[in-house]
Order: structure tokens, then sequence, then C-alpha cells
């Protein structure tokens, strides 16, 4: 059977193009969020806990942010193994379980959301195909609305999961998405206003080979998924970290050889980065600033993103980096739609 | 003033050496975790939650597997910056709230333990100075008791402390400590047993640029904790996966260039590894198998560790790995005492 020929990268380039309508389509659903909402003040959660796996476990770190801050509620990142490999079985009577999942296929996901069910948790399916077994395993569902991805990559469908996990979390708060109108011009604009800071940056770490990313507070995730996506298409060892962990040891690892990735949006997360870049640049690392902030720190190199409430800047933040990635793997010979030994669905048990 | 000259290494040298004795003394001090958990059984908890940073960080991802599989509670590990920097304030009554920190100085873990503290959570301090202004914020205290750590990277203080937390939890069920009789000789064996694979492995890693460490389940904090002390030792910028998701995105950075330091103890955790280190080594990837069942993987190299029950094999498969990052670090010239840049107490915030 022959196969059409493909441009590499054709398709990240597309699902990246489309995330400014992904993103301005789900905030016109902001009526499906509300009704999941409500299904969840009928049975109002003492505890939130979140499962996930790969690019959906940063926009899981994400989610965990805005419930502590935004709904003054403790929340927990499941280790799936626990149940899955060593048999858990936690009373989680009062625990709002939310499991997010692009494909809402990996086996560890369903079973981990089948045993929250029937420990007592009202469980919640975050996924971009509302026919998974994982939707069927959820007694509740949001639909991420990304439209199908091709890429193995996933880029549009992270935006979408961050944005669909704030106006879940911002429904259930009482609010209607009032910030988070306008996010698909915003997105238009960062991408627009990115080019030539994203080229400058692909010719600049052509030949890298120590990256580092970092973040702080909600952006600490957006460093974590540059960190996966930067190894899975360029193939590139690169490491995150929040920005106070880099201070307690890896900081001792940077020297003149190292990329910082560092996230800069205006708020308490980026302005908490000064100390963390003063360190690294102190060491001599080359400093590439992203986020609306990034003209306010020193940095060899820097690229801009339009400026939002700070909840929300992570989904803006990323769309450079993600260019960055698919660029960067085009340079470096790379194909960044299917890259070596990886599969759209990961079967972990 | 004139300063003794030291020797590159001593005090890390001498502190893993010191391993045994300090963790058979602390099975002895089984009485002063009852009396903990006694205080807890008072006020039984329907949520843990644990504040950590750098080493102890990973010592509280160990404690997570512990409570969840052992006490059947839902737990989950705190992002200090959403209360410290944004200002959460979640209802935490019901909640116990371990802070983990050797050093009990960071300021950042003392403001987050107050604040639990003011929110009703019950609050335990885990600490390696029980005069520290931790200790102090904690409604109830537990010494790790591993004596003055003169060495900035932590060694025995993170054996120690695993222990510690193993032997609070161990009592919360019930339990007097009984499977952890003996961890000391059984650490004076691994030591011993292991002297001539950590050479074999810095021979072999002298020139490496590329290490990544990986494990499942009880041993994925010991793959965590082995990156960073690689890193702060070594200054190579290792990175830490577990194995399930190495296999979603950054398995794809995987190359006959990258050393893959994988955790392979007998167990649930350990038997899992299998198809992850199938999938690195399919891909040229030099494994260093770590732990008592590494000589049932396929690997380059192997270090044997002394079996005991799963759960207490992070305490013992740490202290190779301890020594071959000070092994590592002399042999590339470094001076594991003093890394570049490091400091004793990290001061975030």
């Amino acid at each position: 059977m022959s196969v059409p020929e493909q441009v590499p990268g054709e398709h990240m380039a597309a699902e990246i193009s489309q995330e400014p309508s992904v993103l301005a389509s789900i905030v016109e659903r902001q009526s499906e969020f509300a009704d999941v909402a409500e299904a969840i003040a009928k049975r109002p959660p003492r505890f939130v806990l979140l499962a996930a796996r790969g690019s959906s476990d940063h926009a899981a770190i994400y989610a965990k942010y805005l419930i502590e801050v935004l709904l003054g509620l403790p929340a927990g990142l499941v280790s799936p193994s626990t149940a899955t490999l060593y048999g858990a079985r936690p009373d989680l009577r009062d625990v709002l379980f939310l499991t997010v999942s692009q494909s809402g296929g990996s086996p560890d996901l369903i079973e981990i959301t089948e045993i929250a069910r029937s420990q007592g948790a009202l469980t919640v399916s975050v996924s971009n195909t509302q026919s998974s077994p994982l939707a069927a395993a959820a007694e509740l569902s949001v639909d991420i609305g990304a439209g199908i991805e091709k890429a193995v990559a996933a880029t549009k469908t992270y935006a979408a999961t961050l944005l669909s996990l704030y106006l879940l979390v911002d429904a259930v708060r009482g609010g209607k998405g009032a910030d988070a109108q306008g996010i698909g011009e915003l997105a238009q604009s960062t991408l627009d206003g990115s080019i030539e800071g994203v080229q400058r940056a692909v010719d600049r770490y052509r030949f890298v080979d120590h990256v580092l990313t970092t973040g702080r507070g909600y952006s600490y995730p957006s460093a974590l998924e540059g960190a996966l996506k930067l190894a899975e298409t360029s193939y590139l060892a690169a490491r995150a970290y929040s920005g106070a962990d880099l201070l307690h040891g890896p900081v001792a690892a940077v020297n003149s050889e190292t990329a910082v990735l560092a996230l800069t949006s205006a708020g308490k997360g980026g302005e908490a980065m000064r100390g963390v870049l003063d360190a690294v640049s102190g060491r001599g690392a080359d400093v590439l600033a992203i986020g609306s902030a990034a003209a306010d720190v020193p940095a060899a190199l820097r690229i801009n993103v339009a400026q939002t409430v700070e909840e929300l800047a992570p989904i803006l933040e990323i769309l450079p980096i993600q260019r960055l990635a698919l660029g960067l793997s085009l340079a470096r010979g790379g194909n960044p739609d299917n890259p070596r030994g990886l599969l759209k669905v990961t079967k972990t048990r």
C-alpha cells in the first residue's frame, strides 16, 4: 500500500496554526462547563485529585494551581501505580477526581478512574474524544473539543486542555469565563508577534546540547511541557525545574553551555523568577526569556507573548515554545509529526 | 584566618559510610514514631499533604506512596507557591500536613506550615534539626536523627528521612517497624557488596554527557534523587522520569549516547520496569541496573542491592547511587562536599 508523501512537520505546523480558532471555539462553549460545574456543586468536594500522564500531566499541574488558588481546595496529583500496581484503595468520598487524557485511551488512567469511582469519588474525565473508554468510565465528562490531532506531539490539544480546565474551575467558582474572552485573538497576536523571535531562537539553538526550562507558579507547567516538547520532537535532553527547585541543587549543573528557557509572564510567578535568572545568568547560562514580561529580565534573547491575567498566561506562552520545538526539530533534520519510537496513545499500566 | 586543607569529598564519603549506623539507630527509636502516630490517631486525617523541596521532596514522594498504599489515604504534594505567592488559603480540616526539611530552615516551608496550621491541618515537621524554626512552627515533630551533615549534597539525611517516614507511616497503621529490623546491616552489606560495581560505573561514565534515571512505584523517588545527586555533585545534566512517563514522550530523546540508570528492585515496581528497559535498550541506550533484581534485566552493567520488602528498597538502592555520584564527581575533578554555587539551606520564597 502506498502512503502519500508527507512534508515533515506539516501536521504539527497546521495544528499550531489552528490554536487561536480552537481556543476561541472553546470559550463559545462556556455553558457546557457551567453544566458540569453545576453537577459538581451538588456534591461539593473537600479535596481534588488529578490523574494524567505526559502533556496532560502538565495540564493537570496547571489545574492544581487553579484549584488551590481560585477554589481554595487542597489538590494532589495521583500516582496511578499506587492503585494499579500496589492495589491501594483509598477512601475517596468528598473527593473530586479529574482524569485528564487527550486520547481518553490510556489503560492505566481508565483503570484508576474506575477505581476512584468505586471508592466514592465524583469522577470527571477531561478528554478530546467524547466516545473514549475514559469518558465512559467517568460520571461526568468535559470535552476539550480541539478536533483531531494528527501529529504525535500534542500542541492544540495541550492549549485546549488548559483552557478547558480553566473554564471548568472558573465555572465551579461561579464565573462565566470573562477573563478568557478574546483568548483566541491574543493567541493569534502571540503567534504573529513571535515569528521573528522564534526564528532567532531556532538559529541560536540549532547545535545546543543542554537545555533547561524553568518557571514558577502557573508557568511551572509551561516549563515542564516545553521540556517535553523539545525532548520528543528535537531529541534534546531538556530538563524542567520550578524556579524554586532549580536553586535547590540542579543549578550546580548550569554553565555557559546551558540554554535556559525561562517563563517570565507578568504576575507573581514571573516576578519570582528574577532571583532565579540572576543565579543562572551569573553562571554564564544563555537565557531565552519567554512571556509578557520578557522585556523586564536580563536575557540573551526574548520572545514576547500577549498579556492576559496571570492564570491564563500558560495558554499563550506555550505557543511560541511549540513553534520553537517544531522549528528546531526541522532544523536538526527530524520529523516532529512522527518522532522516532513514539505512539499517540501510550499503553502503560 | 587559615582554613584547614580539605580533601575533596571527605565529608560526603564519611557521611555515606555512616548510613548503616544512622539507620540502625533510627530503628531503635521506634517508640518516638509511635508517640507521634498516637497523637495523629486522635485526629484521624482524611487526606495527607506533604511539603518539601530538593532531596526532601523526593522523600516526600516516597512517603506519598507509603501513605496511599499502606494507609489507604489520598495524598498530595503541596506547591508552596500557591500559598506563599498567590495567597491560597484552602480549608485544611481533616488534613495531616507533613513538612519534610532536613535543615528545617527554608522560609517558604516554615511559612506554608504556619498557614496550614492556621487553616486547620494537623501539622507535623520531619526534620534533622529539632531546634529548627520549622519544628517550632509545627504541632508535632519527628526527629530524623542523622546527626550533623557537612557535605552540601544530602546523603545520610536522605536515607534517614526515608526510614523516618516509613516508621511513622508504619506506626500510624499500628506497626512496630518489624520489616525495618536489620536495615542497618542490609545497608552495610549493600555498601560493601557494591564497591566493585560502583567503581566500574564510575569508570564507564567518566565522560558521559547524557544521563537519564528511571524507576517505578516506590523506586521512582530513587530515580529523582539519583538525578539530583548527579547534577549537584558531578554537574551532569541528568533527567529523571517514572518508567511510565518516560514512554510518554521523553524516550524519543534516548539513543546510544544515553546512560540509563534504572532502578530494578524485587517487587511490583521493578517488574513493571521490564517494558521500559526493553524500550530504552532497543534504542541503543547503555543501561546500568541498580537494585536487588538487577540480575533479572538486560543491562550493560549491574549493581546489586540487598533484598528487603519492596517498601524499604529505596533506602538501600540510593546508597550505591550516592557512592556513584561521589566517585564521578571526584573522577571529573569536582569537590562533592562543596558543589559550586550551592548552599546547605536554600532561601527560596
